[in-house]
């Protein structure tokens, strides 16, 4: 496998191309399970499901997901419906955060919010939800479905310490880190590790990829909250962050090294 | 076991104070397990579920798990965690409900959502779901498992499908009953298939409680959906339904009898 590098703004990183054809097989079936399980005898849920799922998205933590089978010789076809399970949880999540973010757009198109307004976007989330613990269900395990609700707490948990953090204005480092590890690193975490249970459930192997996948998330939702101030061009809107008085490094670091009264300026306007 | 008798408006309805007195030492286990599962080092947790969960209710839905659990003389005490479980689930959807509906009030209170907004409810939501699956993973029965994921689908396909016909105003009595069945029938069914399942695993009769527990959902909700037109006094607000476009089964019943020029009256009034 030759590493490719790729672009982005003035810097060189590894892209992701060797991966995406190492589990492009897979994903195929992936994608099976997720269009043939979207389906329902209520229209709204296959439109609703479908505008989102089927509008593409990276599906990263389905990647993951069949990667970590892969890379331990996983011989068998079960990870498939479990990376599905984790798409649909993580559609799930996207369908709310819209909401409570109130987002108009969702990578280029009008948002489900936007579309079909809270109503929809809250019940078409729930239903995600259930049809993921559900397809995970079906293989019988007990820990898989552990890692799978234990990521839907976590993420929960995070957007709302979030929430309290961001009407008092005093957001630490160490909060930031303890928001993003919940909110986003948690379900990475939890597609490694479920990924790699259903090959092995040696606890020790499981707990070192499970500690990829939370490294990962944090590096990815890091990377994320600097393209909010604009740091590289990744043709993502910008300043998105600071009008929703959300605290992220970049400003925690400024908070913490302007003098005093540059602080007490900059907490006065974001306010 | 004397059956009491209790009067609303006009009618003279059994009461529950038998049922209550019977289940009276389990739910006192039930709100422990409870009150000591919402905690969380986020405030805003215990906090909002407080409000809600110590906030009163009928607690309808653990208590019939737990009946179902004691008529077949259960001697363990697996079933209070799961009735706990079913609780969290409740109000999870009550948090979730209340956003779908824009409610203002909840049980005589000011709501979550008036209080906290839209993202705490919603998150709040998805929290307290989360946390209610792990629950009922701790007693380590798949098939609990799945008939309590099963009946959150199923809520929010029921959901999902009013919001659905009230926008056409094309409801029929059919569309009225898998509506109610699945959005208020399915969570009491399942609360009383988990308990008896607890107990034994012939599927033949943890069917029939599930039967039972869905036609007391069923029954219900008429009951409530009749309420909403004042046909009792039972100290609920009236009129909420027609005004959200929500056809129920009076109105359904009366657009099915009237003349022709009525029914169009009707249907012009409410849209």
């Amino acid at each position: 496998m030759t590493a490719t590098i790729h672009k982005i703004g003035g810097h060189q990183v590894p892209s992701l191309d060797p991966i995406l054809k190492l589990v492009a097989p897979g994903m195929n079936k992936v994608n099976a399970v997720i269009l043939d399980r979207m389906q329902s005898e209520i229209p709204l849920i296959p439109e609703l499901a479908g505008h989102l799922i089927a509008g593409g998205g990276k599906r990263m933590r389905p990647m993951l997901t069949l990667a970590c089978a892969q890379l331990l010789n996983y011989p068998g076809d079960r990870h498939h419906k479990l990376a599905a399970a984790v798409e649909f949880i993580h559609t799930a999540t996207l369908l709310h955060d819209d909401v409570v973010d109130e987002a108009p757009e969702r990578r280029g198109f009008l948002s489900v919010y936007a579309l079909w307004k809270t109503k929809a976007s809250v019940l078409a989330g729930d239903y995600l939800l259930a049809k993921g613990l559900l397809l995970s269900l079906e293989n019988k395990d007990f820990r898989v479905l552990e890692l799978l609700s234990d990521a839907v707490r976590r993420m929960s948990e995070g957007e709302l310490l979030q929430l309290e953090k961001s009407s008092l204005l005093n957001i630490t480092e160490e909060d930031y880190f303890s928001i993003i590890s919940n909110k986003t690193a948690s379900l990475l975490a939890s597609a490694c590790a479920a990924g790699a249970y259903t090959v092995n459930q040696d606890e020790k192997q499981v707990d070192l990829l499970r500690q990829f996948g939370e490294n990962t998330g944090i590096a990815f939702q890091i990377k994320d909250d600097l393209f909010d101030y604009g740091t590289d061009d990744v043709g993502k809107p910008t300043g998105n962050d600071i009008r929703e008085k959300k605290l992220t490094l970049p400003l925690i670091f400024t908070l913490k090294s302007v003098p005093k009264e540059t602080r007490r300026f900059l907490l006065y306007t974001i306010k």
